[in-house]
């Protein structure tokens, strides 16, 4: 097949905020599917703050970006031609095709979708890997229990209000925290929390003790920084504390200055005997079809609600990317390829 | 009943580490038992490191130790004059009588003991409070499965060697740290452990490095600083870390100095899926009977082995706590009243 395939490519790696330099819009030649693989067409790609990490070089739990090829993420995909017969032309399916127009695949990994279920942009959020996120993390680490008090930082974003609404679905008070009054008022009001708090007035930490008179019993950990700060000195003996991001550390490039509140952090855990693990998403895969069940039910009833951000086109997705990780996206943020 | 009641009384509080002019020896009444009560004697009190924490008045999970009062603490003490029908003179208890030679009770929480079953100093070690921290935190928080690698710090006091020996019976590979050659020959000869850190030379973190190949995926924790610092970069992907204190960090006044290393290790948390929770004993009086059944049966066996550092006389008790914190005693310290 002849024509050339639009990719944008980690031109060199961040230092600190990811700026457009980083990235770079490149044309290269279609690829072609050998034996046993398919060609993919991109409809939507995921933007999501993980990808950060993965365009520095630390040590983490999976490889870094390699500068100089498109970056990775994941896509809803339409197959063009298949080498497979597990895929026809004209499939939709869920696939890691990364921030390009085609790619190839050879098949593992891929899940099929079925347009007339959902629409098919939920693969990228609440049924899909930000929905497992919340799902996998609130219920095997968070463990909530009824009248039990859940904060959630990010609560707009789609992991934070899936998290939300599952803690409200379970029977807890929760308290979301978001930057803006558009937001606090969105989740208060469309996905019914009992309250919500605007993180970038200076009384954020009045405001959040007030929002929790019976303190914090689970902690969904996505952003650290302030918030963290904040909801620190109101956990309840025996809090558990889900580590699933802490998108406002991504973008540091060295140590805090001190004091070291390790210790603090160590006596507190020892003394309120609190649970902090950390989780990634590929640790729940296992628990994907009570997952989908789950959510697709919470969905039919009305309980799970979800917004987007969508953005049009393969060349915004830089700039797109670079407001995430300021919190300018309302919704789970997707391009429209 | 005439006579007088020595006491060790907190006479101020410590300000960094415990110093002689913060404890005094009073003499005061002998105290009578009401209705219901009963008057205890003293045999052994034992020292923990616990009773720092309770020195100072910083909030914890248990009310701070008065100015002016005895100190607290658990004994083995034995029965002289009885109000109570469930006890009689002679009988031997195990109680909390504090630091001092008699005490009145009202039964509650009071554990009849049998010199003929096990000496009766083992109930404030291995077979009492100690035994079960080790026991509740290990096998509750810390998981271990054969073949894994377990990291104990304090490794020759009361709870550090019962975790080393709990974890070789539980098939792990058991690296234990402490304090000076005589207790690291005593660790890998005696206890049988796989491997033994000094952790007071300079190259510790070497040392333990080349002790665990496969890296750490159980580290007990009861000491936190610069052992913490050593095993912290070793841990492996969903290692488990029972945080049951902290005794580096006992003595300090203020907050380390920087660089802030909490959102290092709260990235570690994340990255590496760890967790880390908190627990003290009291979490774990339900299975005290499970304790009893196999830590008996493990003494039996020969499997679980313990050590005792015994001080005569009341007086000599603030000196011995005070080495206490600077792990002068090997084994089990415990004062013969």
């Amino acid at each position: 097949m002849a024509g050339k395939n639009r990719q944008v490519v980690l031109a060199s790696r961040p230092q600190g905020e990811p700026v457009p330099a980083n990235f770079s819009i490149v044309e290269t030649d279609m690829p072609s599917p050998r034996d046993g693989e398919i060609l993919l067409k991109a409809l939507y790609l995921s933007l999501d703050p993980y990808m950060r990490g993965r365009m520095s070089d630390a040590r983490s739990y999976v490889p870094p970006f390699a500068v100089g090829e498109p970056l990775g993420g994941g896509t809803v995909s339409e197959v063009v031609t298949s080498n497979n017969s597990r895929f026809a032309p004209g499939d939709i399916v869920s696939a890691f095709g990364g921030w390009q127009q085609y790619s190839i695949s050879d098949g593992a990994g891929l899940i099929k979708l079925d347009p007339r279920l959902a629409p098919l942009t939920t693969a990228l959020g609440v049924l899909g890997m930000p929905g497992l996120t919340a799902y996998g993390g609130l219920l095997n680490i968070g463990d909530p229990k009824p009248g039990e008090t859940l904060v959630v930082a990010a609560a707009t974003g789609p992991v934070g209000s899936a998290v939300a609404q599952i803690g409200k679905i379970k029977g807890c008070r929760v308290v979301g925290i978001a930057g803006g009054e558009e937001k606090t008022r969105y989740l208060t009001g469309e996905l019914g929390l009992d309250a919500a708090i605007n993180h970038r007035p200076e009384n954020m930490k009045a405001e959040l003790k007030a929002a929790c008179p019976n303190g914090i019993d689970i902690y969904f950990e996505n952003v650290g920084g302030a918030v963290w700060d904040a909801v620190f000195p109101l956990l309840n003996n025996f809090a558990r504390i889900p580590v699933c991001g802490l998108v406002a550390n991504y973008n540091d490039t060295a140590p805090p200055q001190g004091p070291d509140k390790s210790t603090l952090l160590m006596r507190s855990i020892l003394v309120k005997r609190l649970r902090l693990q950390g989780f990634i998403v590929t640790d729940f895969l296992k628990q994907t079809p009570e997952f989908i069940r789950d959510m697709a039910t919470w969905l039919r009833e009305g309980k799970m609600k979800y917004r987007e951000d969508i953005v049009e086109g393969l060349e915004a997705a830089p700039e797109a990317f670079i407001g995430l990780l300021k919190g300018k996206n309302f919704g789970k943020l997707i391009v429209k390829v």
